[in-house]
């Protein structure tokens, strides 16, 4: 072994809250892609679209009209992958491989609003506040019935997305997802050893280095973190200790706008598109009758943002043979996909720079 | 709760590999489609492609010339992604987030055949039976060096591959990468707790069951497993307890190369196309100085198939928003995935069948 630094060679990070890897390879930016290139997303939309289902007063799948709504609109999907009541698993012979559980739920879709052709950044400062009041809203009220509450937003065709109209999803589920028990336990297991939340520790840590910070206001922080498996990874925090969504206080909701805004205005400059990612929060569990924060206190709220571009707006990483069978692979170290985020404007929008 | 058909009702099943969920939602596979569409990969090519690196003869990213090959041929990554010695990371503070841990390895590449146009279905007997060969061998060889080899193929541009080349990976690490780690430790408690290897176990009850087998040889099996997550995802293992690639006796690696034809002769024949997927081997790893296979003997043998079309040569399954932060979903049920794939034939390749 020769004493060098991590910028250039070859080397593992461990992602303190799943355990998992990502083996980071710095020398290898330079390799040539030939593969499959990805269509821009740059088109300008209309801001209604008559054909589209979620646009004010249009119809859906189901018949409905839409409401004349102005600022977000949340209604189920109608297109559930869940089901509000759990349905009787067959039983199966002690010590089976085949063992199905019971799971209800419920998906409900977040239009954010009206607009059709305007995605977060885009949104001016009371429209994108409301989005933030929407996240807290359907938090609050889908943990009333359910102990888990994913709140996520599919971005672009690359990552699934179906629909351009600025939208995002609210799943609610009877029973903790895997990513959530697996983030619970590395949580718990942190605060009991070390006696802070781990990611209250982790944003001091990080506001500190500096070297993985891509923005920072008064109440939160995004950086690409130490561990981030897709290029341009980011995790986004609070700087005081939160538990959900929906225990943000006025003041950090406000700044989270912001925060918001300048990180997502940061992503669609950084190619000069509309930056394809998938994001969502995770917070601590809706408990009924465990009202208590105190089992809870581990969690730190947090969004996570897995933007799947690479090198381009037509180049993208591909999570595939070795990352499925083996761990994640990256070849631009956190700190230098940092650096170039850093290296764009967080506050003009490159659509209206243009225009 | 009313006692319920799960091929009709959300449930959970649990993977024993791994411990993770699959959340399946049968009534949605009548879903709309409106996102992406992939490019359909059935365009037939040259037998010799003078542009392409991997061809027999042809010049490579390095400057060097392949061999004039007439089988397989393997050679060191131009690009790899592991280098072969480990450097040094930085010490961290005690208790630091950041933990870098130095990894050394090595990447190889395998090209199947001379033959730039055709991929594993259409080669004939003996050149497959030279590709389960030099998966054997390459493993064996790595093996040598490295504790884990990690045999895989990236098939399509749909999964990240950027040479339609038949050809596949072979990856050397000194530890084991996170999802060898975690089929480590489930296999070991299963052996543990009920005395055989999980997956010797799973076998012989997929066979009873008979609803989840796609491909039945004399001495393999495929199966579209009870916790599938990709739509047509299978796992093809070996009858007999075989810890890994290189123990394979000859009559197996006969007969494997039959069962890798059939299974991929069913997959492009279902929607008649070139079927993108990652597979790749998990087996025992080769511990150096712990050559006595009792430590080991938690391990079975097998493949994992990880296609990720949907409903047509099209449409894919996106494991995006809730997938990543929530846990895996599916619509179809793999036994109706099975029933699919059985449904077309394992013998006749439809662009033979055409010409
Ligand atoms: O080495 P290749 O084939 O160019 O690269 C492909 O396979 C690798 C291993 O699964 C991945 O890390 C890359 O993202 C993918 O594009
Ligand atoms: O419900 P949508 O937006 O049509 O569907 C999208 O998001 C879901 C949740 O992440 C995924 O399960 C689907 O594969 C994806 O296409």
């Amino acid at each position: 072994m020769s004493s060098t630094d991590s910028s250039e060679h070859v080397h593992r990070r461990r992602n303190p809250l799943t355990g998992r890897h990502v083996i980071v390879s710095p020398h290898r930016t330079q390799r040539p892609w030939q593969g499959a290139q990805e269509a821009v997303d740059d088109a300008p939309l209309p801001a209604h679209d008559p054909s589209c289902y979620l646009c004010a007063g249009n119809v859906r799948a189901n018949g409905q009209h839409n409401p004349d709504y102005r600022t977000t609109f949340a209604f189920d999907n109608d297109f559930a992958a869940l089901q509000p009541q759990a349905a009787a698993v067959p039983a199966q012979a002690e010590g089976s491989l085949l063992q199905p559980e019971p799971l209800a739920g419920e998906c409900r879709v977040l239009c954010f609003s009206p607009d059709h052709g305007k995605t977060l950044p885009e949104l001016d400062p009371v429209a994108l506040r409301a989005v933030v009041q929407a996240w807290m809203d359907q938090s609050a009220q889908v943990g009333l019935r359910r102990r888990w509450v994913q709140v996520f937003e599919n971005k672009g065709a690359a990552m699934g997305c179906s629909n351009p109209h600025p939208h995002g999803q609210v799943w609610g589920l009877d029973s903790l997802p895997d990513e959530a028990l697996v983030e619970d336990a590395h949580q718990r297991d942190y605060l009991a050893q070390h006696g802070e939340p781990l990611l209250v520790r982790y944003a001091r840590d990080e506001q500190a280095a500096g070297e993985r910070v891509v923005v920072e206001t008064e109440h939160w922080l995004a950086v690409v973190p130490y561990w981030a498996a897709w290029p341009f990874e980011t995790l986004l925090l609070p700087k005081a200790h939160t538990l959900r969504l929906d225990a943000l206080k006025p003041r950090q909701a406000d700044d989270l706008a912001d925060a918001v805004r300048r990180l997502t205005t940061r992503y669609d400059n950084l190619f000069r598109c509309s930056f394809p990612y998938s994001m969502g929060w995770h917070g601590a569990p809706h408990e009924a009758g465990r009202a208590d924060d105190a089992t809870l206190k581990h969690w730190q709220l947090h969004a996570h943002f897995y933007p799947p571009l690479l090198r381009s707006a037509t180049v993208r990483k591909f999570m595939v043979g070795f990352e499925m069978l083996g761990e994640a692979q990256r070849d631009l170290t956190p700190e230098a996909a940092a650096q170039r985020l850093r290296d764009v404007s967080d506050t003009t929008h490159y659509r209206r720079a243009r225009a």
